[in-house]
């Protein structure tokens, strides 16, 4: 047995808009918008194993997006995550687990699978999870993806802001992406649309936050305790938009630290996923 | 003025196997194929200024593709280019300068163009000069690309084998990209495609090596004095190939070392173009 763990980084996504697009094919299925991968991520062990199991931080979980990937290669693994960003606050984590654990169990056991392959597992499960429509395609490219085409990487089509830089972000907590992903407000649409739209003219980061911020607005999906927060970073001349869907606001350069927060500073990630 | 100068490094793109696909429209024109981008490669510097000059490791020079490059933007800048490994030599340095130019100037400028859209403009710079017809879309993923359709990145296809890890080459001159393609020997088309097939049926390094001495047996591109390099690191257990088009040979992890060479030692580029 090959017991010697693959070691795989995949950045962490902040979403500032995006539009859904449902197709009855999985791998069809995915959003249209832009974001911010990040320098902060998640770092995935894969090691074979007699039984499946999950280890978050240290602590057992059960992620259905990792359980997926897991039943799709068919193989039992230990798979232990280290993450700087937590779940459920609009990072992508379970995206990003799920495609470092395909990345991981292709090497184990040498399945042969290309990147783009691997990303079409990661994608589908997280799709079919109902945790992410988009992340593991901008994970895979890194740096500051614009969704043009929704779906995995066979339909998808990845494009990005030229830029890199610090970036800062403070997290109030979870929301739960599932439901409102179930839910589907209608505003999300039109208003994913015309921000990708507006950020196609002129593809810069202040205009990625500007339409982060409008999309916000348009879809009343920024609770008051977050809009202050962006406010707050505003006044001082930064930056901010909420990280959709998460209790986390994301701001360029030092705009969350210049305002008197105390965040976590990172940058723009430049590879996406890798071995480590 | 803006006299801050903006770098950016870009890999180096060790062809393995490749065929060619001429269009009408030369972004649509390029090749399919498969290599290796390497962690050496070329740093541009790009700064503003008054007349455009090219410096290549402090000499001046006039590169076709790096022209029609400043031309696209229609400014003019200093062009201060470091590189770890010759022009001539098969690593798609001219690609690789005329990305980190397109990149340079779009930031010195704010031409607020995105990354696709940068490597479109390299790509068909590349083309038009002759100098290349892939290098540019593998040196803006990283990794080792496959590229399973041709063209720019509107209707080029790049994957890429899941893996990494330490590279060695060993150049023994240049060779004329644009002599060779321009006679377009046809052995090449028919032995690119069948590699790209072995490749695709089990995408391991091995196999991109094993694909790649075929293509090379086939063509009749490999001149002897290379041909006798590969041979030896086989015969002490290793993976080497021939860069297309470079007198150059590349090996996976120590095989030119372990053969009693002395290459240069780097490893595959895990992250692409990138502003540094």
């Amino acid at each position: 047995m090959n017991t010697e763990p693959v070691k795989v980084f995949v950045p962490a996504h902040v979403t500032g808009f995006f539009s859904i697009h449902r197709a009855g094919d999985p791998v069809a299925t995915g959003s249209r918008g832009a974001g911010i991968t990040l320098t902060d991520g998640v770092t995935v062990s894969v090691a074979e194993a007699q039984q499946t199991t999950v280890l978050l931080d240290g602590k057992p979980v059960s992620i259905d997006a990792v359980d997926r990937v897991v039943q799709t290669f068919g193989e039992t693994a230990r798979i232990v995550v280290e993450t700087d960003v937590p779940l459920g606050a609009g990072f992508g984590v379970s995206g990003a687990i799920a495609l470092g654990t395909a990345m991981g169990l292709n090497a184990v056991y040498q399945a042969n699978y290309t990147e783009n392959q691997l990303a079409r597992i990661a994608h589908i499960a997280d799709v079919e999870a109902g945790t992410g429509l988009g992340d593991v395609v901008a994970q895979l490219r890194g740096g500051v993806p614009i969704r043009r085409a929704a779906g995995g990487p066979e339909t998808g089509t990845v494009d990005a802001i030229a830029a890199r830089g610090q970036v800062e972000y403070l997290c109030r907590g979870a929301l739960s992406t599932a439901d409102i992903l179930a839910e589907e407000p209608p505003a999300i649409n039109a208003a994913g649309e015309t921000a990708l739209d507006h950020l196609l003219d002129r593809p810069t980061m202040p205009h990625l936050m500007e339409a982060s911020r409008r999309f916000g607005r348009e879809t009343e999906l920024v609770p008051d305790a977050l809009a202050s927060i962006i406010v707050d970073v505003q006044a001082s001349g930064g930056e901010a938009a909420m990280a959709m869907l998460g209790r986390t606001v994301f701001a360029l350069d030092d705009g969350l630290t210049a305002a008197g927060y105390d965040p976590e500073i990172c940058a723009v990630d430049v590879a996406g996923m890798r071995l480590v």
